[in-house]
């Protein structure tokens, strides 16, 4: 089975990460992801949630929005419609525990950092590509606070990123589109630590259930994609990779 | 490692599950496992939303809410803070995923099932306790529904039902209470059809990264889990326990 | 005539009241008057709202909500539509009036105490109901606040429950069912103590304005109503009903 | 005891009805009651909600609000808040309720009839007010109805009016003004027609119940007040007042 | 080309404005513009926003509705529909704007004054007719301040009015009603100071573009109009008049 | 004066239109001026709102959003706290006013077009520059439109863009930035039509009023600046720019 768009069943669209993306932003990408492009910012409030206060622990904060038109259809404002769908909140949700999961809130100390993933065009894959922008986007605001003397070092135990696979007609495919994703059976999202190490999985066989071997095949796919995705996070920041997760401390069992 | 309640580590809580727990419902269920105790129902409406209107085809869709003392802190209505959180968005949208996959949507016809949880005391795996009791007032409302002569058989593929499990101090546990789910590092809820197969499959490592060895166990136990409960679904659904799934089409790819 | 039930004209439906229904609230109570059932807790929050902060003084609030399919027709939950009937504020309103007509505030102390009531099956009298339980499961959380020490004694200078009571067809009738209810020509909430104190009356003649013979005769019927009510809420808390309004202080007239 | 306003205790304070007080209302009236003041409008629209199409029957809603600076502290508007609150929907409730049990809705057809009562000054007995002053507005409403045609007679069975009635120190109060009506203990809204038949009686004893002694005092009085208020309603109407409630329908059974 | 009630193109309608209208607003106005008429009140609070706390400065906020019946066709309730309407928050900016530009914020102190304009009855122009009579209600409540010693002069360095101006089938009509503004090809607002400095100007030719000349010639008729204006403001105010700007500070460059 | 960039006083910032911006939209640009960056897309959708169905004319509508770090300190999301504030309402009738004016709904026919305009970065001129580049997206859209033979000609009376004015230390300044716009005494907002012709005007004198002769400055730089906006839209639209007002029609005094 060929692919929509020509791709091998395990490659990655084209990926390109642009850093220093907005003017204001203590960090900002704009990642695309094939047709899918996403702004993420990383913005640091120099404070916690008041529920936080006095305990000397940092916090990490998800949001996620997509511009009306960035969909095949537009997509009425959540702000005209007065509240978030579910959908938003999920994912939202989401971004918010995968970056938690790799840094040490403890180091961080009571800074609140919020990410904000805007997408401006979809085609599948929204979610991941935020992740994966958002990790970069992180870096260089917890640079910009280590630069300022306000931590020591940058407090992240690992590189993290994020990827769809889906089953289609008998096929395991790496990094959906939308036109994929809207027609396969299993839809599953991987994020991962640098080492391989799962920080979410989840997987949905609405349409028809998964087996375990099936499990076992989307995670392979999905590890390989993640690797390659780490890869270009690197290039992208340069000499700036070397200084992430090199403490050596393997666990933040303390984050939360 | 002892539990806290003194189970073993791959045992289930005490599973009670009471069919026609209300008057007005076409299916209602009280279930507890444990201290969790959730009222489930399945409410039909003979016809379906606007957007699939015309179709002959059905849909499930589910709700949850926790009564504001179910927990251990009281916690404000949704309805006086005028929004629904989070946490209930995604619960309410799993819920409704988790049925539907089980459903053959062209047999039901041009019918909407209302699945309504609402838990009444809270102590951990409401989620999963929703959906396994949910599925026991589905068949009920559905076997209404064909007394009735409305359908002409049952529209279920499999018996589904779901259970967490989790990591805590290097112990894989089924089953987590609320002392344990708070404190574990690792955190997944697992959906499954008689068969074994994967319906839905949620996995989270904020706490801690996790390994593929670990899912693995993790899937092997919960497994064991919804074996289990499965086995308890049909004792309390008796003889109605035969119609479902008997007809043999072991695909519904085309209910979405 | 004969009553739909087969009940006398001034006949309650057979009422039951289970202490201790749920295992986080400090009170918690389910009632049962004929097939409407409500779970009745109540809650301690050792602090009062900011506006009577530093007074010295406590206060109980009241709130009310209906499982979805408690209605013979599902209803749409109002966290869904995002606000609260006018109906619910009613009976909220209704709720927190009535039980502090019967706490001494003062003797309370900074404390809240939040009433909640969740109608799970509904068949008329659900607000009645609320009230009639609601005072039990406050007993019990008062006594537990006593037990701790945090006050001297029970602050409750009567017993308080309620009926409904409606003329349908020339009759008086006695605690209406849901049939009845949409039948009759007039209704009417009376809330009373056990000595015969009024609290709160409330008569509708919408559907026909009533003269002050039948409301005579309505109080009457109500009067004897609440005062059977009162013997089962006796016998449901045993002992405890021995310090309630003993110390004589037949005034709260500084409670608001 | 005097009152504060110089008053007798069962003396209403000054009455003063404004009919055609708006140029765009089919109905519209100013009425103070002391320092109270309300603008009543009723606005036709020729159609009925969706759920009582096709029944050939009218319907009567209410509305109220108050300026913000009405009261003697200025009140945020419900608007701002994105919230009307209880103690608005309680009043919007009760004034709908009063009107349509005067109104022979199956003679109205299918008009709605909206009754809007905006305070703008407050002092005590706004909802009683809004009432009483609504009736006179419904009146010129209907008249204009029958004037082009568009129904054949009048169809209201009785004039109606409120008056709100207290007790004090052991005082019974007619007519409430702020002061009093803030500090009494007992309270009592009272609806009544011509004929001195109750369509709502609500009383209530939060501060100190009250025995049934009082309340018939309350009613005798309440009594007294609304059939000064019907007096003062038909001097203002002139010789509209002749017209209402002449086809001698005791009974509008059927009105809802 | 005559105009619809007769008046001259260059003719305001007839101006009435009845100070202390409200018993309990610190200022209240009554202002009618032919059958336009606002109820405009100063409300005192003697703290600020959160936002400008420490800083010595003062506030004045703007809030506009109209009753539900004020217009042709009944309007429902903003707090209904739970949201304040575009042209509503529009005006209430203009408002809040339009006085703070005469309003030396340093002399006034912490001290938040609220201007409510709500419109009883609506004939065009309720947008003008409120700065004009909130103008006369502000002077009012800074009078009551100075006069408690709490303010030592009237800080105010200008009268303040606006009028409406705009183009029907070529003509330039000053203070259009509601039949020719919904007619009229171009439409402007103007507010201006005693010295005819321009505070506000808003101009929009949606349904034809207006010149440079058209233009000029508009402000030249608003000019004039607010002259007007401003004499009965004065008339109105008597010999509190003279204390309005008379400490000759031309500039309040320092006011935001 | 030199001002903070060096531009001259009558200046505009550079200025770059990107069209076919995005994927799926009908129209899309890109329009940065300085570091002021806004998506414009216009959404064609082939129905009128329910209000204007079968009068045989189309609808032009605008909205607008900020990304949340558009901004020098982050903003909440708009959707996030569940309502649209004051300012993005008035820029969304702005917007839709000003594009409306240019259009020939009539000739559009039953059509809607939803012009969105979302700020990704945000330095000042935020509305003007929305308009200038919507204007650019509604042009390709309607293009499409006429390539698919839906429309026969393009619709379009004039171009027309929107610039800012301002006075700052009593020099008159042309596109103020962020710096300048938040320290300025006078601030305008011009929207103009190819020929010189005025759409809409909004001028604020908040911190100082000003004259007749100030605004006639203000006028004339702003007409300079538009001029050149509209010259950049042409070189952005090349041959389009020939199709759109060629039909010499003056006036399109019947499209509202």
């Amino acid at each position: 089975m060929g692919r929509i768009d020509g791709r091998a069943l395990n490659q990655l669209r084209p990926v390109k990460i642009t850093r220093n993306y907005l003017k204001h932003a203590e960090g900002s990408v704009l990642i695309e992801m094939g047709d899918t492009k996403v702004i993420c910012t990383a913005s640091v409030e120099e404070k916690v949630p008041p529920f936080m206060k006095g305990q000397g622990r940092g916090w990490v904060t998800g949001e996620y929005g997509m511009l009306p038109r960035s969909t095949e259809v537009r997509k009425p404002r959540d702000s005209t419609r007065g509240k978030i769908d579910g959908r938003t909140m999920e994912i939202q949700r989401l971004i918010g525990r995968a970056l938690r999961s790799v840094v040490n809130l403890e180091a961080l100390g009571e800074i609140t950092i919020f990410i904000d993933c805007d997408v401006i065009q979809a085609d599948g894959g929204t979610r991941t590509a935020s992740i994966t922008g958002a990790f970069v986007a992180l870096v260089d605001a917890l640079n910009k606070l280590k630069a300022q003397g306000k931590i020591s070092r940058i407090p992240l135990d690992s590189f993290v990123a994020a990827v769809s696979v889906g089953i289609k007609e008998s096929n395991i495919l790496l990094d959906l589109n939308y036109a994929e994703d809207s027609t396969c059976q299993v839809d599953m999202n991987i994020i991962m630590t640098e080492k391989g190490h799962l920080v979410e999985i989840q997987g949905t066989g609405e349409e028809k259930p998964f087996t375990k071997e099936e499990m076992d095949q989307m995670l392979r796919l999905g590890e390989q994609g993640i690797k390659e995705l780490i890869r270009i996070q690197k290039e992208s920041l340069g000499e700036l990779s070397g200084i992430i997760g090199d403490e050596g401390n393997g666990s933040n069992s303390s984050n939360k």
